[in-house]
């Protein structure tokens, strides 16, 4: 039997990582690293750099191109559909190709493999296309939520009140007085900043848990424009960037 | 000056835990354990236990009863303001006592230090109270939710839907058609078992990440009967549970 592990790598510290997944990192015959094109090769080269550290015996690192995801112009849910079709053909291959019966092959994945990450979706595509048979587990790892609050120092949720995680996407589609606690993930966009006439507080912050790490807090309305500016020049001068933020009504 | 660590120990699987909490582990001087005065010895074993594997050094244990939670008759806001206000006299005497200057104390948390755990909020009291000096720093660890879900293998949030994070205590107010994707923690009375004539899907986890683990998931009619007797078979047996779980609406 071959075994596939999705392993969270946490948020881009790498002293996230934990003891189970670094166990997992050494048992790994081959780790498949997809690129994706952007111009981050600074996290190709931390994941890299962690594999070097935390694994003692030898391993095989396969690179390949990660298709791009195409603009679907009918609809957001068939351009990712299309898109996890090609990844399921490309995993199908590798797994097919580069991991013999008894080896274990390995995704890495910032974050945790079961938030906004599609690998673990496409894995479960790969095995109902039934042309490869293999187990996997799905190893957790600290995500950019918690990185973000743990370096703002603040609970991710108030006493008796719920939590929700949602995307930029979704929050545009959202009125300001709809918004308790709510964190936001991929948001290319500052969506924040259509709500800056609200009195909802903003915890930000980019390449948490790196030393590139910036937070900014306070009023939206105070600082909406001030991280709109700071984010695009760290974009601008590391030629991506990874953030996150909480939004949250004051008592 | 005093440095107070509040340290994420993972979901009770002691291969959960960060190499960055492993190290702040390594720093402490004293540990405050709070002794929850419930039958969960097994829990304040485990937490002895990770010390034991993974500090090399010397350390001390303090270990406190923790106040009791009483119920407010007025409200339930009222009774955790008091509650709090108690431990927060508790944690200044701690401090006060225990922690020289120089020194590092530390509070180990179960799962992550942001997420329905008091200790941080605690904290931030004992500072306004004045009497005591420190800085703090938050070490996120695997919270239970992660583990339910990399156990079970499915993604925490569907392709462009947001996730609600939320209380047994808040579910009850819900009603099953607004219910998307919820996960629910804190649930001492299967308040699942009210949206049993629902399309719900339920994934179930006790004893998350320990040899003791139990899972379940089916449609919340087919299984929310079985959930409720190993539950209480479960609780009975051991003197103690913790479970969370998540509720998806079908496709």
């Amino acid at each position: 039997m071959k075994r596939i592990l999705l392993i969270g790598m946490g948020a881009g510290n790498p002293e996230h990582i934990t003891v189970q997944a670094i166990n997992a990192l050494n048992q790994t015959d081959v780790f498949f690293i997809l690129d994706k094109g952007y111009a981050n090769d600074d996290l190709l080269r931390l994941r890299r750099e962690m594999c070097e550290r935390y694994i003692s015996g030898d391993y095989r690192v396969v690179q390949v191109q990660d298709p791009q995801r195409e603009e679907n112009t009918q609809s957001y849910e068939a351009g990712i559909h299309d898109w996890h079709q090609q990844r399921a053909a490309l995993f199908e291959q590798l797994i097919g190709d580069e991991v013999a019966d008894g080896e274990v092959g390995a995704f890495l994945v910032w974050g945790d493999p079961t938030l906004y990450d599609s690998t673990l979706r496409i894995l479960d595509r790969v095995l109902e296309r039934g042309a490869q048979v293999f187990d996997y587990q799905v190893i957790p790892g600290i995500t950019s939520v918690q990185a973000l609050v743990a370096q703002h120092r603040i609970p991710l949720n108030r006493i008796g009140e719920p939590i929700q995680i949602t995307t930029g996407r979704r929050l545009a589609q959202q009125a300001a007085d709809e918004i308790q606690n709510v964190v936001v993930l991929l948001d290319a966009h500052c969506r924040f900043d259509a709500l800056a006439d609200s009195d909802l507080h903003i915890y930000w912050g980019a390449y948490l848990g790196t030393p590139d790490e910036i937070l900014i807090s306070g009023r939206l309305r105070d600082v909406s424009a001030e991280i709109m500016r700071v984010r695009e020049g760290a974009r601008r001068k590391k030629g991506w960037i990874m953030d996150t933020y909480l939004l949250r009504r004051p008592y």
